[in-house]
């Protein structure tokens, strides 16, 4: 393994934690079409009422990354005055859905953006504090709308707009993450380190070719990630991306390859694992901050906490654009954020 | 001081780091309005063109914040390179603005959002992640742009659109911090400590009056953070909240002396100070992430190294809302976040 003169620094751009950090408990919440999904029965909850109970899809959003929060807490037999900082994002502009889930709890605040690579950058982040002494506990927690993200990036869904097979589909979801210095109650799994990654842009233009638009981000943390821990691909059960989907995904194994790295053993996408996506009509596969959060906590964790899996790199990746940046012709480039996650 | 069982935790939002966070060096660029403001002189670049040599405002904020990290990193001594995160954020959204500043600097990026708070955010993670052993060098930054966020939040410039006196003006403005755990290179000042904020939502709808929304979030972190650490306002040379501006400073007076503290005779306000708000026509005063990022580092940090000040607690102040939330009649609530910073 290749150290570096930090402390905790490892290689270029990671960090081996001195001591794991544990998720003590998680919680995922989706919608309509993620409950029809292959993944459908393993989520905490899943709402026929895509609204859920609300007027207005910002506010179903605030709820959904509401609800994911509480219940998170609650299965970690904690309260939310037990938890020192909120971590959180979302993909509407300003963050509005994460800020106003986080009114009621009355806990600090820090708020993020890294577009859907926000649930590994929450989580490297919270790791971080707990592991420096900063907090015993911490939530991480992240969410996405389909509703919401058309009207924040598209048009509103009365529009009727299409959409071309190589885009994806915003989940409606939010997972949520109880982040513990302690191996006390039953934790789920265990973070031991993460890589950060930067912003790459390779050109892409296209909003409906995230997939593509995301993967040399998620190429280029991963191919760092392995070289910093020295690792290879097969030291991992699973390398599992947030949502390239299909599409974006072929592109990272080919990214890799031509690196002489192979993950196509290992690699698995949450956009692909979340809808079927033959016949669910959803172009590539999902994609949203919450795509990632929610598989990871319903199925990602519970192959972890069952030993079917032993070591996991859970990699969320995001495309940052907004409706300006891309009515204004700008490139869409991508960020990523790697999560070495192993079983307890 | 109130003690919490955190290791470095005090009371209950804050921390008191086991050694200081150096800030080693720092940078600020502003626009025109700015430079003829009352501090124009002590900004390390004040530029007449407002777009900075680019074709668009965002492109401009981007290029604002982008010669802000270059100009701190070099007044350091250092090389982008030497840095192991960025931690940054803006406005606009999604980020934008740090996210085009941040493709070329082939740093690993922590995109933040805490709207104009910002600042202080990221000087707290920033100092919790040198503290804790992940870094040795981080660079913080931030920004804003009158005219990208009269775009973003209210209407494009052409419209002529009319202000009250309560409505602050965006400030065109970035400041970027290089933070180290050392104290080589003749560091600016200390961080000691920081206290995190909550979201505090007062009801205020009024989008044309950010102080007052802001001014119950800065209020909460205040006194919580004099309550964590034991201290009274005048164990600080200043307490400078980040942009409540004429208005919204008033009301966070009182709002302290409704609970016997005053902080009056400590009390500044960078959109106070950024500019003359008699002579130049900007009603309530200075507002933007780059309004307290850029007078943190002309003016309080210049007061710092002099020994003019000892010790100073930095209150960045957001308001957290957008077009759509706006819009959609919701109220806006406040966020801010108190840093400890000391003269070396």
């Amino acid at each position: 393994m290749q150290k570096s003169n930090i402390p905790y620094g490892m290689g270029s751009q990671s960090v081996k934690l001195p001591a794991p950090v544990y998720i003590r408990q998680s919680a995922s919440i989706v919608g309509s079409k993620e409950k029809e999904g292959p993944l459908g029965t393993m989520f905490d909850f899943a709402s026929e009422d895509d609204l859920f109970g609300k007027e207005l899809w910002e506010e179903a959003e605030s709820e959904l990354q509401r609800r994911a929060i509480i219940k998170a807490i609650d299965k970690a037999g904690l309260l939310p005055k037990d938890m020192r900082y909120i971590f959180a994002g979302d993909l509407l502009g300003q963050s509005m859905a994460s800020s106003f889930a986080a009114v009621d709890f009355d806990i600090p605040l820090f708020g993020l953006f890294g577009a859907c690579s926000t649930c590994g950058e929450a989580l490297s982040l919270g790791a971080l504090t707990v592991s420096g002494g900063f907090a015993d506990y911490v939530v991480c927690a992240t969410s996405s709308h389909f509703a919401s993200a058309e009207k924040e990036f598209r048009f509103p869904l009365e529009y009727g707009g299409q959409r071309p097979q190589t885009a994806g589909r915003t989940c409606t979801a939010s997972g949520a993450f109880v982040l513990s210095s302690c191996a006390d109650g039953s934790p789920r799994a265990k973070i031991t380190g993460f890589t950060t990654g930067k912003i790459v842009d390779y050109g892409i233009r296209d909003s409906f070719n995230m997939g593509c638009a995301m993967a040399p981000a998620a190429m280029s943390v991963i191919e760092t990630h392995l070289k910093d821990f020295g690792r290879k691909p097969t030291d991992y059960d699973a390398i599992v991306t947030g949502d390239l989907g299909n599409v974006g995904s072929r592109a990272l194994c080919d990214l890799l390859l031509e690196k002489d790295i192979d993950i196509t053993g290992v690699h698995k996408d949450c956009g692909s694992l979340i809808y079927d996506c033959k016949e669910q009509d959803v172009g590539a596969g999902g994609s949203g901050c919450g795509c990632s959060a929610s598989v990871f906590s319903a199925y990602i964790l519970t192959m972890l906490e069952k030993g079917s899996f032993s070591r996991v790199l859970f990699v969320p990746t995001g495309a940052l654009l907004s409706k300006t940046s891309y009515n204004e012709g700008n490139n869409v480039p991508g960020i990523a954020h790697a999560v070495v996650v192993e079983n307890v």
